[in-house]
Protein backbone atom coordinates (compact mmCIF):
# COMPACT_ATOMS: atom_id res chain seq x y z
CA UNK A 1 0.00 0.00 0.00
CA UNK A 2 0.91 3.46 -0.48
CA UNK A 3 1.47 6.36 1.90
CA UNK A 4 -1.82 7.94 0.64
CA UNK A 5 -3.85 4.83 0.89
CA UNK A 6 -2.86 4.03 4.18
CA UNK A 7 -4.01 7.16 5.92
CA UNK A 8 -7.37 6.93 3.76
CA UNK A 9 -7.67 3.28 5.12
CA UNK A 10 -7.06 4.22 8.75
CA UNK A 11 -9.86 6.96 8.38
CA UNK A 12 -12.34 4.37 6.80
CA UNK A 13 -11.88 2.08 9.66
CA UNK A 14 -12.17 4.62 12.15
CA UNK A 15 -15.57 6.06 10.39
CA UNK A 16 -16.51 2.50 10.70
CA UNK A 17 -15.66 1.79 14.14
CA UNK A 18 -16.91 5.58 15.57
CA UNK A 19 -20.57 4.12 14.00
CA UNK A 20 -23.09 7.17 14.77
CA UNK A 21 -22.29 10.74 15.88
CA UNK A 22 -23.63 14.05 15.98
CA UNK A 23 -20.44 16.17 14.15
CA UNK A 24 -20.75 18.16 11.28
CA UNK A 25 -18.02 17.45 8.47
CA UNK A 26 -15.35 19.61 9.69
CA UNK A 27 -15.25 18.92 13.63
CA UNK A 28 -15.39 15.41 12.48
CA UNK A 29 -12.53 15.38 10.41
CA UNK A 30 -10.68 16.91 13.56
CA UNK A 31 -12.12 14.17 15.82
CA UNK A 32 -10.96 11.31 13.30
CA UNK A 33 -7.46 12.59 13.11
CA UNK A 34 -6.94 12.97 16.93
CA UNK A 35 -8.45 9.16 16.93
CA UNK A 36 -5.94 8.47 13.99
CA UNK A 37 -2.99 9.88 16.28
CA UNK A 38 -3.96 7.79 19.02
CA UNK A 39 -6.12 4.75 18.50
CA UNK A 40 -8.29 6.58 21.09
CA UNK A 41 -11.68 6.52 20.43
CA UNK A 42 -12.44 8.51 24.01
CA UNK A 43 -11.72 11.78 22.78
CA UNK A 44 -15.28 11.70 20.61
CA UNK A 45 -16.82 12.10 24.10
CA UNK A 46 -14.33 14.40 25.59
CA UNK A 47 -13.73 17.06 22.36
CA UNK A 48 -14.95 20.37 22.62
CA UNK A 49 -15.62 23.13 20.52
CA UNK A 50 -16.76 26.90 21.46
CA UNK A 51 -18.77 27.74 18.45
CA UNK A 52 -16.08 30.24 16.70
CA UNK A 53 -13.05 27.78 17.14
CA UNK A 54 -13.27 26.17 13.60
CA UNK A 55 -13.62 29.67 11.90
CA UNK A 56 -11.41 31.36 14.02
CA UNK A 57 -8.53 28.77 13.62
CA UNK A 58 -9.52 28.49 9.53
CA UNK A 59 -9.20 32.14 8.80
CA UNK A 60 -5.81 32.59 11.25
CA UNK A 61 -4.04 30.03 9.23
CA UNK A 62 -5.63 31.55 5.72
CA UNK A 63 -4.22 35.16 6.57
CA UNK A 64 -0.73 33.07 7.59
CA UNK A 65 -0.85 33.90 11.08
CA UNK A 66 1.65 31.96 13.46
CA UNK A 67 1.34 29.19 15.13
CA UNK A 68 3.12 28.86 18.58
CA UNK A 69 3.44 25.33 20.15
CA UNK A 70 4.22 25.02 24.02
CA UNK A 71 6.81 22.32 22.93
CA UNK A 72 8.92 21.45 20.07
CA UNK A 73 7.19 17.72 20.10
CA UNK A 74 4.02 19.66 18.95
CA UNK A 75 5.96 21.88 16.44
CA UNK A 76 7.57 18.43 14.98
CA UNK A 77 4.12 17.29 14.59
CA UNK A 78 2.59 19.68 12.20
CA UNK A 79 2.68 19.16 9.11
CA UNK A 80 5.62 21.92 7.31
CA UNK A 81 4.86 21.41 4.20
CA UNK A 82 1.35 22.21 4.02
CA UNK A 83 1.78 25.28 6.43
CA UNK A 84 4.09 26.66 3.68
CA UNK A 85 1.41 26.62 1.39
CA UNK A 86 -0.64 28.55 3.70
CA UNK A 87 2.07 31.26 4.41
CA UNK A 88 2.08 30.24 7.86
CA UNK A 89 4.60 29.40 10.11
CA UNK A 90 4.83 27.26 13.81
CA UNK A 91 7.37 28.75 16.05
CA UNK A 92 8.22 27.28 19.90
CA UNK A 93 10.23 28.91 22.62
CA UNK A 94 11.10 26.33 25.19
CA UNK A 95 14.59 25.98 23.80
CA UNK A 96 15.62 30.12 24.23
CA UNK A 97 18.17 30.48 26.55
CA UNK A 98 16.51 33.61 28.05
CA UNK A 99 13.26 31.63 28.79
CA UNK A 100 15.13 29.13 30.63
CA UNK A 101 16.60 31.70 32.40
CA UNK A 102 13.49 33.44 33.48
CA UNK A 103 11.61 29.85 34.41
CA UNK A 104 15.13 29.40 36.63
CA UNK A 105 14.77 32.29 38.65
CA UNK A 106 11.40 32.48 39.01
CA UNK A 107 10.72 28.61 39.41
CA UNK A 108 8.47 28.51 37.03
CA UNK A 109 8.54 26.21 34.63
CA UNK A 110 9.54 27.00 30.86
CA UNK A 111 6.39 26.43 29.58
CA UNK A 112 4.92 29.12 31.89
CA UNK A 113 7.67 31.57 30.78
CA UNK A 114 7.12 31.02 27.33
CA UNK A 115 3.48 31.94 27.24
CA UNK A 116 4.49 35.61 28.54
CA UNK A 117 7.46 36.04 26.09
CA UNK A 118 4.92 34.86 23.03
CA UNK A 119 2.23 37.72 23.88
CA UNK A 120 3.48 40.17 20.74
CA UNK A 121 4.26 36.93 18.35
CA UNK A 122 0.66 35.41 19.31
CA UNK A 123 -1.67 38.06 18.29
CA UNK A 124 -3.90 37.02 15.73
CA UNK A 125 -2.32 33.59 15.49
CA UNK A 126 -3.44 30.10 17.40
CA UNK A 127 -1.69 28.90 20.26
CA UNK A 128 -0.92 25.39 21.07
CA UNK A 129 -0.94 23.32 24.28
CA UNK A 130 -0.46 20.09 24.21
CA UNK A 131 1.74 19.64 27.49
CA UNK A 132 2.10 22.25 30.06
CA UNK A 133 -1.36 22.84 31.95
CA UNK A 134 1.19 25.88 33.75
CA UNK A 135 1.35 27.58 30.18
CA UNK A 136 -2.95 27.03 29.46
CA UNK A 137 -3.59 28.63 33.30
CA UNK A 138 -1.48 31.31 32.62
CA UNK A 139 -2.77 32.19 28.69
CA UNK A 140 -6.45 32.16 30.09
CA UNK A 141 -4.86 34.85 32.98
CA UNK A 142 -3.47 36.88 30.02
CA UNK A 143 -6.53 36.42 27.74
CA UNK A 144 -9.04 37.25 30.95
CA UNK A 145 -6.40 40.12 31.42
CA UNK A 146 -7.39 41.22 27.78
CA UNK A 147 -2.92 41.27 27.46
CA UNK A 148 -3.15 37.92 25.03
CA UNK A 149 -5.52 38.11 21.65
CA UNK A 150 -5.10 34.67 20.00
CA UNK A 151 -7.62 34.00 17.34
CA UNK A 152 -7.58 30.35 19.15
CA UNK A 153 -5.90 28.47 21.89
CA UNK A 154 -5.99 24.64 21.11
CA UNK A 155 -5.69 23.91 24.69
CA UNK A 156 -5.15 20.10 25.06
CA UNK A 157 -2.57 19.48 28.21
CA UNK A 158 -2.10 15.80 29.57
CA UNK A 159 -1.64 14.72 32.98
CA UNK A 160 -2.39 14.21 36.43
CA UNK A 161 -2.03 17.89 38.33
CA UNK A 162 -4.17 20.82 36.85
CA UNK A 163 -4.28 19.31 33.09
CA UNK A 164 -7.79 18.85 33.05
CA UNK A 165 -8.57 21.72 35.71
CA UNK A 166 -6.78 23.90 33.30
CA UNK A 167 -9.06 22.75 30.17
CA UNK A 168 -11.99 22.86 32.21
CA UNK A 169 -10.95 26.94 33.16
CA UNK A 170 -10.50 26.94 29.29
CA UNK A 171 -14.01 25.65 28.32
CA UNK A 172 -15.74 28.35 31.15
CA UNK A 173 -14.47 31.28 28.76
CA UNK A 174 -16.21 32.81 25.72
CA UNK A 175 -13.24 32.75 23.80
CA UNK A 176 -12.61 30.28 20.53
CA UNK A 177 -10.86 27.16 22.02
CA UNK A 178 -10.36 23.42 21.24
CA UNK A 179 -10.45 20.99 24.07
CA UNK A 180 -11.57 17.64 25.81
CA UNK A 181 -12.74 16.76 29.09
CA UNK A 182 -10.32 14.92 31.22
CA UNK A 183 -6.62 14.11 31.54
CA UNK A 184 -5.77 12.99 27.95
CA UNK A 185 -4.14 14.79 25.50
CA UNK A 186 -0.52 15.50 24.39
CA UNK A 187 1.96 16.93 22.01
CA UNK A 188 1.06 14.46 19.20
CA UNK A 189 -3.25 15.06 19.93
CA UNK A 190 -2.49 18.84 19.73
CA UNK A 191 -0.56 18.29 16.38
CA UNK A 192 -3.19 16.24 14.99
CA UNK A 193 -5.55 19.17 15.75
CA UNK A 194 -3.58 21.65 13.66
CA UNK A 195 -2.90 19.13 11.26
CA UNK A 196 -6.78 18.75 10.62
CA UNK A 197 -7.03 22.74 10.38
CA UNK A 198 -4.61 23.08 8.41
CA UNK A 199 -6.22 20.71 5.86
CA UNK A 200 -9.67 22.48 6.15
CA UNK A 201 -7.78 25.90 5.42
CA UNK A 202 -6.47 24.39 2.03
CA UNK A 203 -9.79 23.04 0.94
CA UNK A 204 -11.02 25.86 -1.66
CA UNK A 205 -14.10 27.80 0.19
CA UNK B 1 4.56 23.79 42.84
CA UNK B 2 7.81 24.15 40.95
CA UNK B 3 8.25 22.13 37.79
CA UNK B 4 10.15 18.66 39.54
CA UNK B 5 7.33 18.90 42.22
CA UNK B 6 4.83 18.54 39.30
CA UNK B 7 6.21 15.45 38.46
CA UNK B 8 6.96 14.01 41.30
CA UNK B 9 3.33 14.65 42.67
CA UNK B 10 1.99 12.83 38.90
CA UNK B 11 4.05 10.18 39.33
CA UNK B 12 2.42 9.67 43.14
CA UNK B 13 -1.27 9.83 41.72
CA UNK B 14 -0.15 7.32 39.10
CA UNK B 15 0.85 4.69 41.57
CA UNK B 16 -1.84 4.69 43.58
CA UNK B 17 -4.18 4.49 40.56
CA UNK B 18 -2.67 1.90 39.60
CA UNK B 19 -2.82 0.07 42.49
CA UNK B 20 -1.08 -3.59 42.81
CA UNK B 21 1.03 -4.82 39.97
CA UNK B 22 3.89 -7.59 39.23
CA UNK B 23 6.67 -5.34 37.41
CA UNK B 24 10.04 -4.87 39.07
CA UNK B 25 10.98 -1.20 39.32
CA UNK B 26 12.75 -0.74 36.25
CA UNK B 27 10.08 -2.12 33.97
CA UNK B 28 7.73 -0.50 36.33
CA UNK B 29 9.84 3.14 36.16
CA UNK B 30 8.79 2.61 32.31
CA UNK B 31 5.27 2.15 32.18
CA UNK B 32 4.94 4.91 34.54
CA UNK B 33 6.74 7.62 32.59
CA UNK B 34 4.33 5.64 29.57
CA UNK B 35 1.44 6.52 31.36
CA UNK B 36 2.40 10.10 32.34
CA UNK B 37 2.71 10.73 28.74
CA UNK B 38 -0.49 9.83 27.64
CA UNK B 39 -2.54 9.46 31.03
CA UNK B 40 -3.86 5.70 29.60
CA UNK B 41 -3.27 3.04 32.27
CA UNK B 42 -3.84 0.67 29.07
CA UNK B 43 0.01 0.41 28.92
CA UNK B 44 0.07 -1.72 32.18
CA UNK B 45 -1.87 -4.33 30.28
CA UNK B 46 -0.37 -4.28 26.87
CA UNK B 47 3.48 -3.51 27.30
CA UNK B 48 5.59 -6.04 26.77
CA UNK B 49 8.74 -6.46 27.54
CA UNK B 50 11.51 -8.88 25.72
CA UNK B 51 13.83 -10.47 28.66
CA UNK B 52 16.99 -8.16 27.43
CA UNK B 53 15.35 -5.58 26.26
CA UNK B 54 15.95 -2.80 29.88
CA UNK B 55 19.63 -4.30 30.14
CA UNK B 56 20.45 -3.98 26.37
CA UNK B 57 18.80 -0.52 26.55
CA UNK B 58 20.96 0.54 29.42
CA UNK B 59 24.05 -1.02 27.84
CA UNK B 60 23.78 1.06 24.56
CA UNK B 61 23.14 4.00 26.40
CA UNK B 62 25.84 3.66 28.80
CA UNK B 63 28.33 3.24 25.77
CA UNK B 64 26.86 6.50 24.38
CA UNK B 65 25.21 4.60 21.44
CA UNK B 66 23.47 6.40 18.74
CA UNK B 67 19.16 6.50 19.06
CA UNK B 68 17.27 6.60 16.11
CA UNK B 69 13.54 7.51 15.86
CA UNK B 70 11.03 7.26 12.88
CA UNK B 71 9.41 10.90 13.53
CA UNK B 72 11.17 13.98 14.42
CA UNK B 73 8.51 14.19 16.77
CA UNK B 74 10.29 11.56 19.05
CA UNK B 75 13.11 12.48 18.30
CA UNK B 76 11.88 16.12 19.79
CA UNK B 77 10.73 13.92 22.77
CA UNK B 78 13.63 12.59 24.16
CA UNK B 79 15.38 14.86 26.78
CA UNK B 80 18.51 15.97 25.37
CA UNK B 81 20.25 17.54 28.15
CA UNK B 82 20.09 14.05 29.97
CA UNK B 83 21.26 12.36 26.46
CA UNK B 84 24.40 14.59 26.10
CA UNK B 85 25.44 13.33 29.94
CA UNK B 86 25.62 9.73 28.32
CA UNK B 87 27.57 11.03 25.35
CA UNK B 88 24.46 9.55 23.55
CA UNK B 89 22.54 11.34 20.55
CA UNK B 90 19.51 11.05 18.62
CA UNK B 91 18.99 11.09 15.15
CA UNK B 92 16.30 11.34 12.35
CA UNK B 93 16.05 10.59 8.95
CA UNK B 94 12.77 11.80 7.89
CA UNK B 95 13.98 15.00 6.57
CA UNK B 96 16.69 13.61 4.64
CA UNK B 97 16.74 14.53 0.60
CA UNK B 98 17.59 11.47 -0.43
CA UNK B 99 15.01 9.68 1.76
CA UNK B 100 12.56 11.35 0.26
CA UNK B 101 13.74 10.57 -3.40
CA UNK B 102 14.12 7.04 -2.67
CA UNK B 103 10.68 6.68 -1.05
CA UNK B 104 9.07 8.81 -4.00
CA UNK B 105 10.79 6.58 -6.71
CA UNK B 106 9.61 3.52 -4.74
CA UNK B 107 6.50 4.17 -3.72
CA UNK B 108 7.44 3.32 -0.31
CA UNK B 109 6.91 5.47 3.14
CA UNK B 110 9.72 7.98 4.04
CA UNK B 111 10.00 5.64 7.53
CA UNK B 112 10.23 2.23 5.72
CA UNK B 113 13.23 4.17 3.19
CA UNK B 114 15.23 5.54 6.09
CA UNK B 115 15.16 2.10 8.16
CA UNK B 116 17.44 0.86 4.94
CA UNK B 117 19.39 4.31 5.29
CA UNK B 118 20.19 3.91 8.79
CA UNK B 119 21.45 0.19 8.71
CA UNK B 120 25.10 1.39 9.54
CA UNK B 121 24.46 3.60 11.97
CA UNK B 122 22.13 1.95 14.53
CA UNK B 123 24.66 -0.64 14.98
CA UNK B 124 24.79 -2.02 18.79
CA UNK B 125 22.20 1.58 19.27
CA UNK B 126 18.57 1.63 20.13
CA UNK B 127 16.10 1.72 17.06
CA UNK B 128 12.66 3.36 17.72
CA UNK B 129 9.39 3.31 15.85
CA UNK B 130 6.72 5.23 17.63
CA UNK B 131 4.46 5.77 13.86
CA UNK B 132 5.48 4.08 11.23
CA UNK B 133 4.10 -0.07 11.02
CA UNK B 134 5.99 0.04 7.46
CA UNK B 135 9.23 1.16 9.20
CA UNK B 136 8.62 -1.82 12.00
CA UNK B 137 7.93 -4.64 9.52
CA UNK B 138 11.11 -3.57 7.43
CA UNK B 139 13.33 -3.59 10.67
CA UNK B 140 11.91 -6.91 11.82
CA UNK B 141 13.16 -8.34 7.69
CA UNK B 142 16.35 -6.53 8.24
CA UNK B 143 16.87 -7.88 11.94
CA UNK B 144 15.51 -11.60 10.39
CA UNK B 145 18.30 -11.54 7.92
CA UNK B 146 20.88 -10.13 10.22
CA UNK B 147 21.02 -6.78 8.19
CA UNK B 148 20.30 -4.67 11.15
CA UNK B 149 21.76 -5.00 14.62
CA UNK B 150 20.34 -2.48 16.84
CA UNK B 151 20.86 -3.46 20.16
CA UNK B 152 17.31 -2.87 21.56
CA UNK B 153 14.29 -1.97 19.49
CA UNK B 154 11.40 0.14 20.81
CA UNK B 155 8.50 -0.73 18.56
CA UNK B 156 5.58 1.27 19.66
CA UNK B 157 3.77 2.57 16.25
CA UNK B 158 0.20 3.74 16.77
CA UNK B 159 -2.70 3.14 14.21
CA UNK B 160 -5.22 0.96 12.58
CA UNK B 161 -3.55 -0.31 9.86
CA UNK B 162 -0.58 -2.94 10.66
CA UNK B 163 0.55 -1.05 13.97
CA UNK B 164 -0.93 -4.57 16.26
CA UNK B 165 0.44 -6.57 13.47
CA UNK B 166 3.77 -5.20 13.31
CA UNK B 167 3.81 -5.45 16.96
CA UNK B 168 3.06 -8.30 16.89
CA UNK B 169 5.87 -9.82 14.62
CA UNK B 170 8.32 -7.96 16.76
CA UNK B 171 6.98 -9.47 19.79
CA UNK B 172 7.78 -13.19 18.26
CA UNK B 173 11.44 -12.69 17.92
CA UNK B 174 13.35 -13.08 20.81
CA UNK B 175 15.24 -10.12 20.13
CA UNK B 176 15.72 -7.06 22.42
CA UNK B 177 12.27 -5.16 21.98
CA UNK B 178 9.74 -3.19 24.42
CA UNK B 179 6.70 -2.95 22.87
CA UNK B 180 2.82 -3.35 23.42
CA UNK B 181 0.04 -5.10 21.79
CA UNK B 182 -2.64 -3.94 19.92
CA UNK B 183 -3.21 -0.52 18.40
CA UNK B 184 -1.87 2.07 20.66
CA UNK B 185 1.37 3.58 20.52
CA UNK B 186 3.01 6.87 19.24
CA UNK B 187 5.75 9.11 19.24
CA UNK B 188 4.92 10.48 22.12
CA UNK B 189 4.79 6.99 24.07
CA UNK B 190 7.72 5.88 22.16
CA UNK B 191 9.94 8.78 23.11
CA UNK B 192 8.66 8.32 27.06
CA UNK B 193 9.99 4.95 26.80
CA UNK B 194 13.55 6.27 26.02
CA UNK B 195 13.38 8.77 28.60
CA UNK B 196 12.38 6.12 31.17
CA UNK B 197 15.65 4.13 30.23
CA UNK B 198 17.92 7.04 29.95
CA UNK B 199 17.16 7.81 33.57
CA UNK B 200 18.11 4.42 34.45
CA UNK B 201 20.82 4.56 32.26
CA UNK B 202 21.92 7.53 34.33
CA UNK B 203 21.36 5.70 38.00
CA UNK B 204 24.47 4.49 39.56
CA UNK B 205 25.48 0.74 39.19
Amino acid sequence: MKPNEIEALSFKIIDKEAGTHNFPSDKWSIVQRMIHTSADFEYIKSICFHKDAISCGINALRNGKIIITDTNMAKAGIRKSDLDRLGSQVKCFMKDPQIKQIALKNKITRAKAAVDAAITDMRDGIYVIGNAPTALLRLIELVKAKKAKPALIIGLPVGFVNAAESKAALIELDYPYISNIGRKGGSNIAASVVNALIKLALLKN
